[in-house]
Parts: C-alpha cells; structure tokens; sequence
C-alpha cells in the first residue's frame, strides 16, 4: 500500500510502497478514505526539537482520519457494535487502559499514551490499523468531516468544559481548532460569540462558523471591545487557542469575574502572569485542555454532527491527493489555510 | 387604579378601582403593560381546594408581568442599577433572604416564600409594587414576553438542570411551559428533542418552537418510538410537564440508563414507582423543578431571549384586555390555549 | 479445587470438586483467601422468582472476594500495574466496553454485563478467573476487608454521589451496607450522621461504625426527631438503605428543601408517592445507586481504606469456612447478621 | 468606646476614644469579644503601597471579629433569625447585592465589596455595626473562634473547592489560613495531607493540625517527595497558600495529571509560567480563591466546627489587649506567629 513515512532523523517525509499492517484480535483494519494535515505533522516533516526527541523512524505519519473497516479481529466484532463495511474515524490516542487517569475517566492524560503518526504507523495511507475500543462509527457523517473529527473533539472537549448556554465566549486564535470552537459554542447555546485573529482570512472563516463579532488585535482593543460588547462584564467562556502570551493575557482581562479560560493553544515559550490581579482577585478557573475525553467528547461531537446543529466544512479550505503532502503543508505553513485534508480513496 | 381583586371566599375575580399601593425605601413602583394568565388564577377564581387553603382575600391576582417603574424607593434606586422609566418584569417569589435556604443559593425553595398575586397583592392591576431585588431589567425584551419570562423561567429551570449540548430530549406535556421547554432545549444545543401531549393543537405549538418529533399517546406508543428514535437507548434528559402518573411513568421508561427526570408539571395525586427497576437499577436521576433559580434563571433566559436564540411569542395564543379576565381563563380551561396574556397598558 | 456450586434449577448449593478454570490472555487467574456473602447468594440457595428467570446452573456462586493472584494472562501482565502474587480484589461486574453507558464513563449501567456468581462462575471456590481490568490491587488491605469491598463500594457510591463535608446524613436501614455508609459519611467529613433501623443489634454496629444517633422506628418518630437534630431543616442526604416503602417515605420527608436522596437498598414492591408535595415543592434530587462506578468508587474506597479513615471490620460479625454456606446463609436469614464471610484460604 | 483607628495618611495605628457608631434598619449593632490580626492589618500600619491606595483615614482598623449583638434595626430583627443577646461573627465583605456576580451566587467576587477595617469601619472597637445579612450566629462556638472565622474561611473556600473526600492534598505555605487547610482538608476526609512551608515553627503547627507529613523546600525536595507518597502520580488537590512564584511552581509540578491547584497566596509579584507543560499537557484545573462564598462557605464552615470535627485553636498562638496592637502586629512580622488575637471584651 501507499504510505507517507517518516523516513529517517532529519527533515522530510517520503512517499512508499510499505506492506497492509497485520492486526491483533481487538483491532480492525482501516481503509482510509480522508485525512487531515496537522500542524504537528508540519513539525514531524521539519524535524524540530520536539519532533526529533520524540518520533522514532520510521514511521508512517498522520493522525487524524477515516475511512471504512474491511477487516476485524475475532475479539474486534465480538461486541456487534462494529462491522466490516462500517464508515469510521477514531481516537488517536492510543492509551494503557490500567494507570489512575485511565481508571478515573481521564484516559485522554493517560501518561503512556501512544498517538498514531508519531509514537505509532499513522493515517496517511491507504490502510491503518487501529483498536476497536478506539474506533468511532460515523453514523452518517460523511468520511470528509469523520477524517478532522480529531481537531474538531479538541474544540468540542475546550468549549464544553464550560456550561454553555446563554453564555459569552471569546475564541482567541482562529486557526482551525479555534474555528470549529466558534461553531461548536454556537451550536451549544452561547448567546455571543466573538472571535478573535490577527489574520483577516482565519477572521473570515470565523464569521462563517457563526462569530457574531470577530477583533483584529492589529487594529482593535480586544479586551476593551469585549468589556463594550458585556456590558462592562466579560466574557463567561475564553477558549485561548494561539498559545501566545499575549493571547494569555488577553484571556485573563476579558474573562468576566468569576468567569473561565480554557486553554488549548500550546504555547512555545513561558507566559509572566500576574496571579493576583488576574486569577485570586478574579476568582478565575483556568483548564488546561489536552485531546479529546475517551469517549464523553465523541459522543457529544456525533450528536452535534449528526443532530445538523453544526457543519466544520466551511473550515476545510484546501484539499490534495496523498503524493501531493508537500503543498498541503506549504498551504499550512502559509498561515492562511483552515483546514488541510488529503483524499486518498 | 384599575385591579382584578380576589374579593372573597368564593368563586370569581372582580375588577375594582383600588388607590395605587404606597412602596417602601427598598421598592420598586412599576406600571404594568402586559402580565401573563397562569392555571393557577384558575384555582384562585374556582376557590379550590388549594387556593381556599391558601389565599386571604381581598388579595390582587396575578404574578406573571411586565411593565416600566414609575417610582424608586431611596435605596431601590441606590444600586444605579435601577431607573424610573427601565421596562422591567420580576421574580414573584419574594423571600425571606434569611433561611439555609436563602443562604446556600436556594432562595426558590425559601418556605416563607411569599408569592405575589397569591400572598400578597399582584399584577392584574395599572401598578404593583415589588421589592427592587426581585426586578428584572429587560434590555430590550418586549414588555409582552417579559410578561411570561415566570413561566418561561420554569422551563428554563427545568432544561438547564442538565447537560444539553448535544442531548436528547423528551418534553411530556405540551403545554405553554411544556412548548417553551422544547424551544429553551433547542436553543440551548440539544440534537433532538421530542415532544409529548394527548392535543394535536399542543403539538402543534410544540413544533412551532423546533420539536423534532411530536408523539401523541393516545395514538403512539411514546416509550417505544423515543426508543426507536435513540438508538435503543431512551433520551438523556425527560422534561415531565403534565404532572400525570402516566406521564411519570412515561418519563422513567423513556429515559436512558443513567440519564435523567426532572419533574415540574405538579401532580394532584400520588404515583405508584417501581423504584428498583425505574430508578435504581437504571442509576437515574429525579430532580423536582420549583420555580426559578434566583437569579441564575433569570440571567441566562435574559441571555437567550436577548441573544435572538429563542422567540417563546408563537406560544402566545391569547390576548385579552383586563376587563376579560373571564374570557382570559375560559381559554385556559378549554384546554387548547398556549399561553394567554392581558393586555393592560 | 472445591467450590460452591448451584447445581440445577432448585433450592440449594452444592460443595463439589470442578477443575481449576481456564483462563484467556487478559485474565488473571486468583486463589480466593476470603468471600462475602450477601443476600443475593441466599437468593440463589432459595431459587427465587428473580434467581429461577436469571441464573443458568450449574454456575459457581458468589461475587465478593479477594485473594492472590496465582497466574497471568500475557496481556494482562503487559501493563505492568499486576503480578503474580499481588494481593487483589475485584470488580464482578464484566461489562461490555463499547454500549452508550461504557464510553459515557457510567460502565456500572451497562445493560450486557455479567455478573460473577450469577452469571459466570462466582468466587465460592478455591479460585476464580477475573479480566485483569476488574482486578483491584489491595496495596495492604487485608483480604477479609478486600473480600467486602463490593458491597462497601455500594455504600461508598451511594454516599460519594453528593457532597459531603459538613453535611448531614440520615442511612435508613442498617444492613451492612447501611452501616458501611454510617462509617463512610464520617469518614467523609459528615458532621451529623443519623441511623434508623428496626433491629437494636444493628444499630449497635452502625453506633459502632459512628453513627452520632441511632432511631428505631418502632418507638421512634423518625422524621420528626431528624428535624428535631437538624434546627428543624432535615439533613442534606438520605441515604435509602431499606428498599421499603415506609423508607422511601421517611427518606422524602426527612430530606431538607433542596436536599438529596440517594436510593441504594432495592424494593420488592411499588412505592406510592407525592411528588408533588415530596419532590417537586421540596426541589429535591433522587438518584438511583447501581454497583460501583468503574473505577473512581474502588479508587475512593481505597484510598480511604488505606489512609486509615474508615475500618469496616466491626460489621463482620459472622466467618464461616466454605463448607459451612448453609450457616452462613442461616445468619443473613436471621436478619441479626452484619456481614457474613467465608475464610476459604 | 475604645478604637483602633487609622488616623492619617502614613505609618501607625492610634488607639481612640470615638462615639458608638449608629446604625440603620437593617443593622446589628455588636459588642466585639474577640478580633483577629490579619497580614492587612499590618499593611495598614505600615501604610504601604497598597494601603495607600485604598484606604481613606480616618478608619477604624480589623475585619475579623465576634461578639454579641447588642441592638438589632427594626428590619434586622424581623427575619426572627438574630435576637439581642445572640453570640456572632460576620463576614467583613459588604456586596451590592445586584450585580452579575452578587446575582449568580458569586457575590464573593462583587466589584463594589466594600470591606470592613478597610474601606468602612472596622472591628477592631468596643462596637461594630454590621448589615444583618452579614451576620452569622455562632450556635455555641466560643468568640474566640468566631474571630478567625473570616481567615478560616478562606481556608474552607480553598480546600472545598474540590472534591476532597479520599483525596491526597499538598498544603503550600503554612501561616494561618495554610494551617487551617490543613486541617480542613482532614476534616472534609481527605487521606493524606502534606504540609510545606520553610519555618520549622509553622510546621509544627501543621502537625498540630493534622499533617500527616511536613517538608521543608528549605531541606526537602518538595516536588519529588510528594511524587514518592503518592506512588508517583502528585497530590489531587494543591492549596498554594504562599503566593511565591516557588510556591506555584511546585503547586504545578507536585498537581497529579487532571489535579487540581487552588490559589490563596496573594502575590506581590508575576509568576512565569509554562502553560504548555504544567498545565495543558496535565490537563490541570486552576482556580482563584476570593473571600469566602456568601453564605455557603460560612455554613461548611459552621458545621465543621459545631460538629466537633475541627479545632483551630491550636493556630492561635498569641492573645493581646487592645491597646497592645503593635505587639499583636510585631508577632505577626517575626513570622513565627501563627494567629494573633485581640481580646476586647
């Protein structure tokens, strides 16, 4: 089958012939119909620090996707909830199952996790093989949409980590994931959604997703237009998704007092904060938001999906074939792009 | 001024001419525009049971309203948050502010509870007085939808007592609290919601505010189509508005394992509950819904009316001047009335 | 190996001889030290409605146990987390993984578990097979204590489910369980915990377990003394330990305005209730106890166990060795029993 | 009557005759038996930046108090809650009552807290005029203790903010209100509590207060040690009491994967923080802790004493006469101090 790989320590990522993965008792074989690009797929082909301390080549790159089972271990199918045939996505993460956080619910801190595309044989390729306990059906949801449910769950997982209705939220960061957090708090019931980006083409996309008012830090006051637009207040909800100090401290003075800042942005570098002023004097809750929770934030995310509450295609901007992954990550790493899929079947 | 007066022990209400009441340094004088008929004027008007238990007459009936202040008390206007000329509606319960439950954030179930247009003097009248802390802004609500923002604040209790984004939702009993109820489930992010009720007129109205499905009884099957509807599973969430054993039993039926029942439609008999298989073994949760959370309810109704996500005016079936009060409660006990409201100024 | 068998649809369970089981690649393999016996194992002795419709005999009886691990699956030793020789308890309930109630985090509802000692052989034997994610390690509690753990899991779940430092807490029905959850309340940081049962021997152990007051409903008023220790406001949780109607009764009306009833003990029967004056004007919360949460309860009780907060071993009144069942099924009979053990190794 | 007043715009407290001061309808007018010394009350004295800024001589000093209500305003007095004669204390943050957060049930975070000792006059006085609202009987705690309720409360703010039952709980910084954590955390059923501070005598007092285990970041690797108790995983609960950017950062490191870390500490300067690691990546939750929760702290918090299952009184480690305040203030500035009273009355 066709696979890009992770080839060797240094920069690129090659397209090749490998075999079909072989798959255990629990897992089913995958054919990958869609695939997104990710940023991090973008740090895997640069072999940066982080990347060079962490992947082990070779490895076939890749996370997020779906396609169709076409064949499943005997354990796999036991259950009847899956079938060959069936249009899937799944859960990247692959996780021990036995530590504390997989026993308390929080599997998806789960310190042993293996992600596919960077600790194990990922997505872009024709097949995957993957544990059926990870494996979500699409249920109608078309394999486009199955194939960036990973980025999606990570908006889905930072916007209902609050109680949404009849809230206001501020989205700092309109790359994709902050995108889809604007749809997301949308279809959950808040009553203002503002976004906010440097880059008028992501502000774009954010209007598209339903932002009722979208702020240009270049040109506006962010935290003075958000008081205006709260009645002096702030915001209930910030969903800080640029991962930027200043992104930071924008969300602690927006935020109302009492309020929340969900964290999702990985910032690259330290960020000085000011406890008193901004978090003890304000009685601030501020959550660190990692992955998606196995499996509370899919279910959500299927039903807002199937239930038509919520489309993220407007986000999808651009679109290659598997051969074509150096223009799919130039198109990330112009800035400009939403979301980047490949369409391999 | 003008008043409907619960005159005496006995059927009726009658419309007087009484001074405009005198208000205290912590009150709010306001001319009332529009107010709400409740089933409960109806038991005030027959003299049941209840209401011969409960009301002193001469007392002035009402409690659903809106209307503008005309006059502040000394320190009702003290806050700055208040002004003569602010079109207002307002919480009915006035409470003693005092008790465990006034001081844990309960303040709608405070036993000294005194409900305007039942214990003291209410709204079917050119004035009432209320204390300024049970004022309610409108920010631009129209005074006729401020007038049933109570009951609309009763289904809004209900909804919001639980995790909507993304949930299923079953509303037993279509009417106008019932038909609010699917409208707030919807705005609020739930993928499905069903509605219940034995009149065709009721449903209709329940489809009017965004029921995906409407079941009738009397012809459907409810517990086995919500079944069909989910999976297998039952819903996430049962609002139960009819306050009928059969509706109670409905509910625990439909309801999935480890989902959810919260009551508010009052029954005037008791249920027979098979606890162990209804409740126990299915791990659910019962909640009985009194009133309005103060002031949570309030705020995030304001919130989603003010926000455009939610228009309860299609249940509006009825408009009457003061002097119909008669005609006002002959259409509530025709049974085939959504809300019905008194034009008064 | 022996083991307690019920050997055909009937009264009775037979001490017999079988092989040592088999086990799979993610099974552990346990020599029973110590097992609990509980009502439902006398159910099964007297092939009841209940057990004629649900057991298929011959199956080995009993579900609660611990003991040490003798041999490990391949699979369920690559986690590292067990071994051989590991002190262990576990979970009975085998569930299903992948329904609804499983990914959702709420796998004690599962509607395809199974059951050990009703519907897959029990651990009334000199050793028992268990899926190495049902295993509990005991890190130091003693097996006698590890062999309750089930049931003391109900209690803790039943009392966990609401907050309980500084609150009151009413357990009707002083069973082990009942007396489980005295000593769990406390150990919680409950300030006031009432008990009430019928049978002074009993209330003895739930003094023993640190009931500040005990009530015997055959000479006390149960509701009316609650409020009499509660300022007259009933206490913030009852835990419903009973399963009788007249428990379902006092539970609502010793329960506080805003209050919550956690329903553990399972009815033979209907309950009639007021949910109007019981539930819905109380604005209270019902909730359904089913087993044990997978696994934040066993977390919780272990922890508790181990941090010395809480010993349960004054309710252990009765040990028998395994041939003796017919004894140790006679003591729960009697009704004058806490918990019943049997020391197998 | 005697009181500590701060006369004008520099260092120093004076200790005056003044007039009783008068009071409103809805005032008690109490008679101060006890009063503790607080940080601010030092801050005051030596008129520092922050003083400077707030405060507007002329102003009687103290905010923590209890005494007995000698007169009631007519108002005060008709809930039939407070009588003359009755033993109080009361929280010293006077709200609006009407803004977003005093609306929500947040009114610990109101802008417009006018705070007693500081921004109107204090307790540090023969008299005290508190609003009723504010007021909160002792039901047999001794003055003495009802005077450090307010820094007590803080503590049961930070611990109860969390879900402590069975939990392990790190204590940074070990003053007054981190011993009183201490203790708090042990009451509310936590099972283990680690206690860190860098003075050998404060941690003296947490041992006395129930910590099971004491380091000092002095001689103690805080952040491994904590690693080592609990089996590698860090503590579910961090109260960082100490404010230093140290401080949080241990708090951070020693929080388990999904823990939580509740900030008291006031800072006087910004912390650098690495969201990406300590936070996002563990998936931790942060939360600012303002005052004490109107009234549900002060409820917990009465509980917990009148239930026998707490005594602060081994904080207290100095008792002046009024007249001795810049004793009581220079045992405070040693450090060695844990709570400094005032005996008044």
């Amino acid at each position: 089958m066709r696979a890009l790989v992770k080839q060797s320590a240094g920069p690129g990522i090659v397209l090749r012939e490998v075999p079909v993965p072989s798959f255990g008792t629990s897992d089913a074989l995958i054919k990958v119909h869609h695939a997104g690009v990710c940023g991090t797929d973008l740090h895997i082909w640069e072999w940066d620090s982080w990347a060079s301390g962490r992947i082990h080549p070779p490895v076939i790159v890749g996370h997020e996707f779906a396609g169709v089972i076409t064949q499943l271990g005997p354990e796999a199918g036991a259950s009847g909830l899956l079938a060959v045939g069936d249009a899937v996505t799944a859960e990247g993460h692959v996780v021990c199952g036995h530590c504390l956080q997989c026993r308390l619910g929080d599997a998806h801190l789960c310190s042993r996790t293996r992600i596919i595309g960077v600790d194990r044989d990922g997505a872009f390729a024709d097949y995957i093989v993957m544990p059926a306990s990870n494996v979500i059906k699409l249920d109608g949801i078309p394999t486009e949409v199955g194939a960036i449910m990973d980025p999606l769950g990570n908006a889905v997982h930072t916007v209902l980590e609050a109680k949404v209705p009849g809230s206001t939220v501020l989205v700092i960061g309109c790359g994709p994931i902050g995108c889809f957090a604007v749809g997301v708090a949308r279809a959950a019931g808040a009553s203002l959604v503002i976004a906010s980006d440097f880059n008028p083409k992501r502000l774009e996309l954010a209007r598209a997703m339903g932002a009722q008012v979208t702020l240009n830090p270049g040109t506006d006051d962010v935290v003075a237009r958000v008081r205006e637009l709260t009645s002096g207040d702030g915001v209930d909800l910030v969903c800080e998704m640029s991962g930027h100090p200043s992104g930071h401290a924008q969300a602690f003075a927006a935020a109302r007092l009492g309020g929340r800042v969900n964290l999702l942005g990985t910032p690259s570098r330290t960020t000085e904060v000011d406890f008193a002023r901004d978090v003890i004097f304000k009685g601030l809750t501020i959550y660190g938001v990692t992955g998606r929770k196995m499996y509370e934030t899919w279910h959500q995310m299927r039903r807002l999906l199937t239930g038509g509450q919520f489309d993220p295609r407007p986000v999808i901007t651009h679109r290659f074939p598997l051969a074509k992954i150096d223009d799919a990550l130039a198109a990330i790493r112009s800035g400009d792009a939403g979301k980047v899929i490949l369409e391999i079947a």
